[in-house]
């Protein structure tokens, strides 16, 4: 008697074929579930390896727009970088993918569901707080947390040995020295020969960037155009392109953008070695910074750019899915309200530049800015706000209206120019 | 008689020489003071300048190395960025010229200073922030904000006229449509022809680096030594260079790093567009927020992500000398106390990518994130971790317990399994 | 020939009647403005007064009920409250008043707006930027602030001088050694015998409030029932009682409660020291407080928590009519949508005691909590969550893995334990 | 042949001693350690009771000094509150009593540590994250979340059967129905009858304070003065007493001061309803809020503020021992340098007031903020300021230079008076 239903998000790859092989083993009925977000695969081949190894079932669904216009979006109106540095590419796919598990597993009646996700990660936080949000009562296998499991299948060899006596199809060329996580967004590569913190990157590592070197020669121009801080159209040398994020990553990648190499601070609080390619995530985040400076008031934007902060963190430690985080996006949200207008930018050798912008919603004042012309602007107004805002740095010793001496249209200003120095 | 002495920021261009002769008419005693912070500039010919111009004294110090240690320094520790992009270049200059001359009015016992900056910019305010922090009882004359003076010299031609009249040296070639400020760490463009923030700055307007169509077709590789967060030493393809920054500048604007195109939010709450060039600044930012993630605890760098924040908006408006911005570079430095050791990374037209880091004091624990050696760390603590974490976000709907069912090495944890589903 | 027509915020007494024949004299119309926002006032003996000295249209206007809906309630929403201390009567205040004044003002055809604020204070700013934001084109006319006024009315001497010079009636009482400002929400008493920080306040000072010693020897038990944050209905002893704020405010005034004697840091860098007494406010906060953290997620907490800081800072300063208190009242809003429910309390002798609480969406689980019930809660997590929790700040030396030891139940947890220990 | 040597934090109650039992009847050597932090408690009883229940060596510590120095004071100048109610009183604890704990296990050569705390708290987190901060090797023994102890003791009943069978003695009196933590600081209540949170607590509940309806029937005056935000000396009814934290707590508990009902988040997730009295340190928390706000500067205690929430949190969590905590702890102190001086105030039926306060380094300038004495300060300033800080919030719609219109003393500013309104 079958112990139970699971749904397991399947790669195609070595370790979830042998998980489901494992699953089966252990008594359950297995149902994979393969998510489209635009990484490189073989759905078909994936599909039919699934199929002949027992699975009950075999999803395998196209996330691609869904996962641009529910997670990478907001993602991008909330400037979120992690650490300064990292574009959160593999953190935004989770949420999606594993909302799509959750709902099969609910439509099947799968009380339970499986990943491949490792024990020391932050994927497998990211994968099971969006099944517990969505599904507070599912169970969770997660193999690689799983004694009887892990002490099992201890290195690579131990996995080998299984499939092959299970009949699961061994790949035949070997693993690279590193792991990767892909999608449309980003590639993330970690692990392995990575590990060195000191070892440089091969240079073959990646694989949806050119290498700077290798790029183009000359630039590429191309407009970008918001609406509420996300994308609304796209030109490349002045010619609108069909789509939104895929030509940015396409020519994001030609030129070798986006590009990084750091260590970061897991959630489960180890540092880990992380190198990633976002080309098309690199340039919509520079280009949306710089409309939104255009757009927003100083203030909102210095607001927004600390719940920004906490939106990127929430985002990498899994946490989607949960109070914080769906009021924090509100928020940002409205926050994007008037951050429409047009972006042109070039794109050179690994570098985005930041060309020009214009703004129907522009706060970009150019009469007021100007040095040429005075505009509704009184100089003399700057000499107060500059005197009061040093009467409390110096607490409160002798600033205010000790400056005007000079200023003879300003007789009556005059009087403290005789008063003896106090020193309050 | 004299109404007593100025000591007046000179730079030997038509607008202070103006001021210096302006002054002197209006019955002042003038000392002009000029500070080397690294720009290019002929100080012999400004001394001579203002000499002939009627200078009672005239200062020019170089103020170079104090600049790089007491104010480029802690900045780099503080990773200080204005509004996401601007590496505060200017803003980061002004304190370190004014205190020097306050030093020299209280020295020559002059009551007043006088600047030429506009009444629209930040600079004025972070000049006389700074001098009225230092001498309190200081007259600041800003002839740029006092009506006589700016109601004369309504445009340059004005200038130039009272420069013919009063035997001032008149320029020869033609001004730049657009003003700079230059310092060892960066020039500023903006204003004249940058006002409108849609037109595409000119080619030929950068002077610190060079155009990344034009650099070096092949990567500079270099190494940054790093001890408490400040730059200890620096290597070039392996070879130990003399100095610390100014290798940076050079190596950096060689491979024309540091270009940006922004608009910013001024202190007095106009939005302004400027075009900045930082090349050795941006080398050193990327280095240190590598090492620093390194090496600094993930809580104490969010911490100290903060206060750099914080810093980087009290340095852009003008607060170096107040209570706050010494309290928050006491923290960051306290901060940086482990900040130690060696980055590796090359530049490439435009572009700085780091290719590694080592360090003595590294948190990075090589064996506790390897996805090889399990090392000191039980998989099944993250279970608990995770579904602790879930707890809070599905608001006490059953998670916790209900993961362990299929492990039958805790065969005690299975007790929850037969109680009834409670939507609690 | 009139110079124009000025709406001036009026009181009633000697300052403002002074101005306003001041205005006339100096050539305007003058058209007075009188707010009942709930102070104790004479309001026909202002308007006889006002049409006496000339005014060419006196309007007065209740402005109780908007007072409540659209100022006080958003800052219960957002526990507002400066310096951990002031809950911001006057400053909530100024808005309001200001906003009407400026709707008289553009329906009056007036250009000009006045007040009798001081030049050291805060409200002259948060009159004008009020003003400002509604009214861009709007001239301020701040006679406290022209030196041809404040010169010549140099003490309270001159004030009466004129007065009596001018017909307009002189207070027959003296003037309290204190000034005051009265509203429905609060009284706050500054200036005079106050400004020494260490003498204490004289016990009669207090209008508001009975003093704790003379309050009702038992307490007076209530419930406040909150829908969205905002007060809903008011029940005292039982029984619900007419009105919202004002029942609380005179059940507070009876027990004393509210009262706080500060120093504070004004918008203009000085330190000032003022007394305040806040009777139905106080009660509110405490209130409000207790059913948001019994219905509000705890990170969501948080973070409005920050932006209730930012609140009251903006709120202080006068900047009601900002982009950005705009955009963060619109958040607070948001974050208090699940705060409905009643809260139980007792008031006594100055102090405010929550006793109970209770909601319907109350996030507060007493099963998941009890030490008496398991519920759906395995303890066995709880060592995961504190080992991984113990990894990051120790650095990854051995923690995770050790503690499973003496459970004989998880058999497979022991491998850690054969292990040398290794100091990483 | 024994498992190992255990210390064990020894309460003297039925839980502890069934676990001292316990742990001997599992094999281990156990150690009892017992600190007294200012609980009432029979030390030498529980001494007896610890030898004669077996422990090999039984320690009895007073830590009540290091608990005031090391961890009350930096918590006061902190002004550390947990969501902006609970002052903290048994989190602060926690580490100190950790620490001696692990102190005596290294002395001991003992591997194991152990605790009562259950599976669902604070404590919990707060003893073991002490532990493996001190001690990263130590094997910590939680037995209330070990499923062989928990399941076998699931109620008092269990535990009493217990005692009676191993000659435990039990307790004769029957348990309140809640349970209680107490230390100097404070007294904590919570579980049992107090989990529903709608009840109202009993009269009877409070140990250290009186009622408030009870207390002294006219108030008592205190000065207390602080040397760098710590308490240095306190005087009650102008008479100097000896000690300082002591007399505070007396002083507070005779006039019912510090009791608070709230709801708070634990760090698990869950919400829990606590009962606390504070007495001495909820007048401490006051007073030194008082002195601080005279003594900082604006910004800096702007920044401490939130320096200060976090380490509440951190403190609540149970990270005292932690990179990020030593280092705020580092901050605050740092801040505290300059907040000296003394605070007048009174207690009455449960009420703190604040009545004066002076300090030797105040920023606080009387004569600068004085209504009656311009002092070195010129209203016209503030025209500029309030002007130059409207110009953001209504995006550079004409503002500036419009006010000065009627001063005439001013003729040059009126050049913007013949303009044609535009509205830019």
């Amino acid at each position: 008697m079958s112990k139970g239903t699971v749904v397991l998000a399947y790669s195609g790859g070595l370790d979830t074929s042998c998980i489901l092989v494992w699953l089966k083993e252990e008594g359950y009925d297995v149902i994979t579930f393969l998510a489209n977000i635009g990484q490189e695969e073989d759905f078909d081949a994936a599909k039919k390896k699934a199929e002949s190894l027992g699975a009950k079932k075999v999803f395998i669904e196209d996330l691609r727009a869904e996962f641009v216009e529910e997670f990478i979006w907001p993602s991008v109106q909330a400037s979120a970088i992690y650490e300064d540095r990292y574009l959160l590419g593999t953190s935004v796919a989770r949420p999606c993918i594993a909302r799509r598990q959750i709902q099969i597993a609910r439509q099947e009646g799968a009380q339970y569901v499986s990943h491949g996700a490792t024990g020391k990660g932050n994927d497998q936080i990211r994968f099971e707080l969006t099944c517990y949000a969505l599904y507070p009562e599912v169970k969770i296998i997660a193999p690689w947390r799983i004694p009887e499991f892990y002490n099992r299948f201890v290195g690579r060899k131990d996995l080998m040995e299984y499939a092959k006596k299970h009949g699961i199809p061994v790949p035949v060329t070997p693993k690279a020295p590193w792991s990767m996580d892909a999608n449309l967004m980003h590639i993330s590569y970690e692990s392995g020969i990575l590990e060195n913190p000191k070892s440089h990157a091969p240079a073959d590592l990646y694989l949806m960037t050119k290498s700077p070197e290798d790029a183009p020669n000359s630039p590429d121009v191309l407009e970008i155009e918001f609406k509420k801080g996300v994308c609304l159209s796209v030109y490349i040398s002045s010619s609108h392109v069909v789509g939104l994020f895929s030509p940015l990553v396409q020519l994001g990648g030609r030129h070798g953008v986006g590009r990084i190499d750091i260590v970061e601070n897991r959630f489960i609080g180890m540092k880990s070695r992380g190198i990633y390619e976002t080309p098309g995530g690199t340039i919509l985040y520079h280009a949306h910074l710089d409309i939104e400076t255009f757009t927003l008031d100083r203030e909102v934007r210095r607001i927004k750019q600390g719940l920004g902060v906490k939106f990127a963190e929430m985002l990498y430690n899994g946490f989607w899915y949960s109070p914080e985080c769906e009021f924090v996006r509100h928020c940002i949200d409205k926050s994007q309200e008037s951050v429409d207008g047009k972006v042109q930018l070039s794109v050179f050798k690994g570098q985005v530049y930041i060309l020009g912008r214009e703004s129907p919603k522009s706060l970009y004042n150019e009469e007021l800015v100007s040095m040429d012309v005075q505009g509704d602007y009184d100089p003399c107004d700057a000499s107060g706000f500059i005197k009061i805002n040093a009467v409390r740095p110096i607490g409160g010793r002798r600033v205010s209206g000790s400056a005007r001496v000079l200023c003879s249209v300003h007789p009556n200003c005059k009087w403290t120019d005789s008063q003896q120095e106090t020193n309050l």
